[in-house]
């Protein structure tokens, strides 16, 4: 098995291979003056390869060189070619709106199917669910092992944990329980008479508490530093975010920071200075079983 | 049967609606703050669909927008794409130079394929050799009936058409023919003592000549400025440029005209200013073909 980086793998072929004990490379890449993309790979390639590359920003850019990849490392021999993609692009488009439009994500997952993909690896896809198209087999890792571990090192007592979401609770129950400590979800209101739109903890006082609002995606920080303006506002003691895709979008940072959270914390699906969890030892894991 | 122009159109679904007499529209599309493409087919799709999208920079934007077309448009009931992609991105990787490159233009064609594509229509494409990894039917058209005539409403005499290297000899031998003119290409040699590489026409005296060089790509300039020095360091008495696909990347336009060229003329694939003429004609005898 040879673990192959991607332009857009953040290096977690080599964290991932010196914890599998695996050879592991990068491959050749430039953009030639037009913008198109050039793929090369610089060995020749045994049977069974794992492809990482992320997907953030430039997305298309990403996902073309993701398609290059797989179709010639089949056509360079290799066997099985399974697929990793830390960060996945077009996730959010995943249900027609609006009659007409793109389930992106579905299209966008049929085409990593239809190029011979034999096993689809990929963290915290926003909603799960989109990996049904697939008919091969795929993992989709949830980093909460890592977030409990986290929090913890952030030595904090009084810990509440808070989705920004309904529909994330689940992923900060699991937190929670690993750790031991309260948790809710915050619930968007609009009052009646401004318009304004609040969003408060449905059952817990954070008056006190010292608050982690765990989400997947941050991309413009808008809910994030509304979240944490109100429970700060509700006598919060401090307010840390995490997440597993920090892609920080326009001035994502400068909104969540003045907004008074004390830390932004992400793993490395997406490479910017608030990658400090690796998912590498999830991934490792997941590649070491399949390959037992 | 409906024409539908993708993002990257360039109005030519409307053109070709004329000519034929058939319904056109626009997709919907935007680009997400995070630099994900949205596409929606406004109306309900009939079952014969014709999808138009080019290919020029940004390329892999326009490939993902395309790919989301082609797979929405069979998730909404469509029973038969026909892709139209006037400039066909990736032509140029279109064979293993290095042992290990990816052969982008055959993983392109092959995902358009994959997705259900039932027949693949594009322009000049760098070499039609390439087309052959399709097994779907497919057309290239080339625009040499447009060239000729648009030669002709130059009004000049003493016409030499001229191919920048030996590759293109056939386009303009069919261009020369169609218009009863000379053609000769272009021959590259290095200077032994200087180093300095010339460009020379293989066997015509262009002195007093007015000379057109035609050729299928126009990106940097660098071949088509230098043939211009040298065919008027000979005498010639005017140099034309014709081109199907003028991506004029970088400082390509000030570079042709300063080395004396009269005039740069391309046909619309790629929307500029010397887009002047138009492949929609071609496009819609082909598709006329193929619907009667």
């Amino acid at each position: 098995m040879l673990i192959i980086g991607g332009p857009a793998s953040n290096n977690l072929e080599n964290e991932i291979a010196d914890i599998i004990g695996m050879r592991s490379l990068k491959v050749d890449y430039k953009i030639f003056p037009d913008g198109e993309s050039y793929i090369r790979f610089p060995e020749k390639l045994e049977e069974d390869i794992v492809l990482i590359q992320s997907l953030f920003p430039p997305q298309d850019k990403h996902l073309i060189e993701l398609f290059l990849m797989i179709d010639t490392a089949y056509n360079l021999g290799a066997e099985r070619v399974i697929v990793v993609v830390p960060y996945m692009a077009y996730s959010r488009q995943d249900k027609r709106f609006l009659e007409g439009e793109a389930i992106s994500i579905e299209s966008i997952l049929k085409i990593i199917e239809k190029l011979g993909t034999k096993y689809f690896l990929t963290v915290d896809i926003h909603k799960e669910n989109s990996l049904k198209i697939l008919s091969i087999p795929y993992t989709n890792i949830v980093p909460t092992v890592l977030f409990a571990e986290k929090i913890q090192e952030l030595n904090l007592d009084n810990i509440v944990i808070l989705s920004p979401d309904a529909g994330g609770i689940g992923r900060v129950r699991d937190v929670a329980e690993k750790i031991g400590c309260e948790y809710d979800f915050l619930e968007k209101r609009r009052d009646r008479i401004s318009g304004e739109v609040r969003l408060r903890p449905k059952n817990i006082d954070v008056a006190n508490k010292n608050i982690v609002i765990i989400d997947d995606i941050i991309s413009t920080g808008g809910t994030i530093s509304l979240a944490a303006k109100q429970v700060i506002k509700n006598g919060a003691r401090s307010v840390y975010v995490l997440c597993t895709h920090a892609l920080l979008i326009n001035n994502a940072v400068k909104k969540i920071l003045s907004s008074g959270v004390k830390e932004i914390i992400a793993t490395n699906t997406i490479p910017n200075i608030y990658s400090k969890i690796s998912v590498a030892p999830l991934i490792a894991s997941v590649l070491n079983n399949l390959f037992k």
